[in-house]
């Protein structure tokens, strides 16, 4: 603890692994899941029994180049946010200088690296944000704010081109519930807050916010607003856009802030700008945002559909009906076979007798012709709210999908969901330490035209590793359900040559996938924001006049080019 | 027709009054209403047996100044559009340059014009629309995108020191439903169609949009995006921001489109940067908007609590509740007397029967305490659904409803009030005839402070009705409820002592209620956009920084301020 504060220092704010996913101790294994070494070996060709991983990357083993910090910035960014809250050390730049996307791990990994950040502060305040602010200004640097580093767009890495001093703002000291307004469900939350501290605190005075995306451990509420963030529940408490309602953001000319009152901005929505705008119109330091009562009941049920199609009718009509469930999921038939696959061993009586009854249902579903493997399509619903209103939506839903041809699992099922839900991101470490590449890419596409996309992208993938004649599996849930459609979400694994092409081998696939998606009429990403990952499709997306506009707002309040510069939209 | 098309031209376009609202053979009366002059003499001192009202204003009495149109210009323009498309005559250039905020009203009628837009052009086709911006931007002329005109914020008025020709473009002939994507509920519409015409071509092929502003009747989806406009039925159908999920824009470098698909911009959003831009950074042309199957039952219910403190307790409690009405509404005190007074006096057998029905509950709550004028609070809910669920959302409602101290009236009164919506507007027109000024100003409010805004507007509004010395009748409703608050809406009627001094007079009173919004916390409007009535609060209300970020966009993208200069922010 630094002298006459309570909160932590710096050096003492909880960080991730600077090569992967999550903490130290923590990693994917597979030898209590028997079904999972057969699928690697049946997909992508890879055998667990004789391929040896690489050892865990070894910073002390790879180059960094030193901090470019000229002394005298060095001196002003200490005297504003106190020595121990300025670090330089290498781990620190290191971790800073990429996100979480797959081509940020291969080159976080790879050392040898082009640019670093020079130096990463932590604010303890909006004073001391804008004291940072004017010192980049004064001096012509380059500022990158920073709150989880989970993102997948390389959103937090600087231009490799870039001459100037970098400085990442990391805002993880910026953690409180400032204050809860009980009677309109609003709370004023600092922006740097990661998930399960800012649900700790709310839940605590019996609040939740609702919003789980999948990196909801290593993400904070700052990088939800600036990339558009979409958690699990969005049926039920909407994208990161409908929870935050007001915002404090600090800008090179002061600070704005959006009111958190019903009713939308007057004009063209200042608010809109400002969320999904990466770093790039200033550093969000407050969001006001939505709260609501923890529910009383919730429960997550299971379905089982014969195939996608009779799936997303399914879905569809959920979505259409009276019900308003929490969240909505299905998993195609590739996603219900590895989900499978994923089962650890029973160990217990009670589990056993669940593998049995499991074993004997598909047994007897294949008996009526059902596909149980690579083609039935697991689905999960979740409801909250009073026990008599769980129970009457289940039991419509339960009528939906026996009308599509479904039929109910339960409740047990739903809940190893629920559990599990943020544990396969560890997985992608995993596949790359066996020289295999796990990534995901999301789109949001029309009810008319989901299945569409759904075969056009397997085709593109597909198609591609044909060319390339190498393996590679994928496979896709729906979620986030929308009036008009929902989101896709594919996950691909592809097994790799070696380090030198790692790179363009998965680029070749990424980019075929992402392609599909704006060739057949849906958005280049749903919620993995856009970065410079997705920024080859942004003039497909919002036609090149748009991204012009865009360009033009950041020219006219960034001139410098000093915040996060190259993001979203090029130069 | 013009020849070779099935359309009607210009001149056969729908257009309203020059000098007030809707159709000239419709006109508010008051003899078949025994309740109106007694209360219009005891709030506002009009007394309808002696007062003599004005004659409905003669335009050829007025002085009307010619257009400024180049004839260079003219020649342009009439070839892009066609001549019947172009119009220079004194009514059409009249009714254009105003729209039907009280000011308007009051300088449309007085005659010795400032200022007139100098034509009006009206386009067939995205194409044409094209075309006259590029002859505006060619000569350095203004333009002024125009729906209905029915905006109350000066949105659609000319500056009165532009020295340019301006230009208004009228939408009308762009008023078809292009195509119902009926898998995901989405319509492409034409941006110039007029709310009825929009809801029957909808509804024809069983789809509703569900957006019903006041001025349902005389305002365009163009408009309505233009403007952030809210319908009646929001919480069920969302704000027009919600329901328009992409847009076409001509902008003066090109069209920009934004799609209609799940998941937001990538990126700051340029699709809420277009909503709401009251035709400063292009025309809208074309909407794509969710529509929904039209319900198979729809009910009104009234209800009626002691007070507004109680009624806002129950309003509170119903959005917190788990059903989802598609509107809800609880009038004030003093709105609940004029809704009373507005009751026509029954004929039939039936008619006559209700009203001794009522008589006698009235009779019963005074004898429980109740204030049955001037305190007691009717409310009104509208479920919409299959039978089974207005069913069971109509016994939760009444439960909760009775829970705060309200009792169910039943589905007669709401019947009435659900016919006679669009009427309103009628009796603005009326009482001005009589000198006096009926007007409105709307807020949005956190749940948490609109029993305080409540109170403050009236103290506001009754600290300057005794200042002037002079009566003044004000009422108010809440509606549009979401999560964290809802609208409240007010209405007053002041009697003005002169022509001369009529704006005056009215603006002491207007600016006041305006100022106690944001004094109180809460937004300068919450529907009725920002053009130049509302622009002296919008720093107050988006900080002056947030204005400037605005003004930015709007000098970036119209550097010639060649498209409606001077609205939402100045210059
Ligand atoms: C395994 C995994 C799963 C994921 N699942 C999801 C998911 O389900 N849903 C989803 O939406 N995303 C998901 N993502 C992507 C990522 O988590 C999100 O983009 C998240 O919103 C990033 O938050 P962060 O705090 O980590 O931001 P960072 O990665 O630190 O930053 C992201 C961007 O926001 C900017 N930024 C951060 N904080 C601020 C601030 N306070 N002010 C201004 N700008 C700021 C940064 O400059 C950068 O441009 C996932 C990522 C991974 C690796
Ligand atoms: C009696 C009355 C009741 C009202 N009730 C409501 C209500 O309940 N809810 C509500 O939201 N509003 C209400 N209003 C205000 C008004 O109806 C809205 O602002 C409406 O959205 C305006 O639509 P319009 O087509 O008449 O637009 P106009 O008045 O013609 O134009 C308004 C603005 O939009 C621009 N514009 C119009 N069309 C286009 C286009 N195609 N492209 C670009 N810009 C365009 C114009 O330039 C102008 O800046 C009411 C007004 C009155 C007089």
């Amino acid at each position: 603890m630094s002298a006459g504060t309570a909160r932590p220092t710096a050096r003492e704010v909880r960080r991730h692994k600077w090569w992967g996913w999550g903490q130290d101790d923590v990693a994917f294994r597979h030898d209590n899941k028997p079904a999972f070494a057969p699928l690697a070996r049946d997909k992508i060709s890879l055998d667990l029994a004789t391929s040896v991983p690489d050892p865990d990357p070894d910073l002390s083993l790879l180059e960094v180049p030193p901090s470019g910090l000229p002394e005298a910035v060095r001196e002003q960014l200490a005297s504003a946010v106190g020595e121990d809250n300025l670090l330089l050390e290498d781990e620190f730049r290191v971790l800073h200088s990429f996100g979480r996307s797959l081509p940020d791990l291969v080159r976080v990994r790879a050392g040898g690296y082009e640019r670093l950040v020079d130096a990463v502060v932590y604010p303890a305040s909006e004073d001391e944000i804008e004291a940072v602010l004017r010192i980049v200004l004064d001096h012509d640097l380059v500022l990158i704010p920073y709150g989880g580093g989970s993102c997948i767009s390389g959103s937090v890495t600087p231009d490799p081109a870039e001459r100037r001093p970098v400085i990442t703002l990391n805002m993880g000291r910026l953690d409180r519930v400032v204050d809860i307004d009980e009677t309109a469900g609003l709370a004023r939350v600092e922006a740097g807050v990661y998930g399960p501290d800012l649900e700790e605190q709310l839940q605590e005075r019996g609040w939740t916010m609702g919003h789980f995306p999948d990196s909801f451990t290593y993400s904070t509420l700052g990088g939800w607003a600036a990339t558009r963030s979409s958690g699990m529940q969005s049926d039920k408490y909407g994208d990161i856009e409908d929870i935050v309602r007001g915002l404090r953001v600090v800008h090179p000319r002061g600070v704005i802030s959006t009111k958190a009152i019903p009713g939308r901005d007057s004009g063209p929505s200042l608010h809109e700008l400002l969320l999904g705008s990466e770093g790039r119109l200033g550093i969000i330091s407050e969001c006001t945002v939505q709260v609501h009562r923890v529910a009383s009941v919730r429960q997550v049920i299971a379905y089982m559909y014969p195939d996608w199609e009779h799936g997303i009718r399914g879905m569809h009509a959920i979505a259409r009906s009276e019900v308003s469930p929490t969240f909505t999921r299905l998993s195609d038939g590739p996603e219900t076979e590895f989900s499978l696959a994923m089962v650890k061993e029973p160990t217990s009586t009670k589990g056993k007798v669940a593998a049995k009854v499991q074993d004997t249902l598909f047994a007897y579903l294949r008996s009526k012709g059902w596909q149980t493997q690579g083609e039935m399509c697991i689905s999960y619903v979740c409801f909250e709210g009073t026990k008599e209103h769980v129970e009457r939506e289940k039991s419509i839903v339960k009528k939906i999908v026996s009308r599509n041809g479904g039929i109910t699992l339960g409740s047990g099922p739903g809940a190893i969901y629920d559990q599990k839900k943020f544990d396969t991101p560890y997985l992608r470490d995993f596949l790359m330490s066996h020289q295999v590449f796990g990534d995901v890419c999301d789109t949001g596409a029309t009810w008319s035209r989901i299945n569409e996309i759904h075969s056009r992208v397997y085709d593109a993938f597909h198609a591609q590793r044909r060319e390339v004649g190498k393996p590679g599996f994928m496979f896709c849930h729906m979620s986030h359900s929308y009036h008009a459609g929902a989101c896709l979400y594919f996950t691909f694994a592809i097994p790799y040559e070696s380090e030198e092409t790692a790179l363009e081998e998965y680029y070749g696939a990424k980019r075929r996938v992402q392609q599909a998606f704006v060739d057949h009429g849906s958005t280049v990403s749903h919620h993995h924001a856009v970065g410079t990952e997705h920024q080859p499709w942004i003039e497909e997306d919002i036609t090149s006049l748009g991204a012009d506009v865009i360009r033009g707002v950041f020219a006219q309040n960034d001139p410098g080019r000093n915040l996060n510069p190259g993001k979203i939209v090029s130069p």
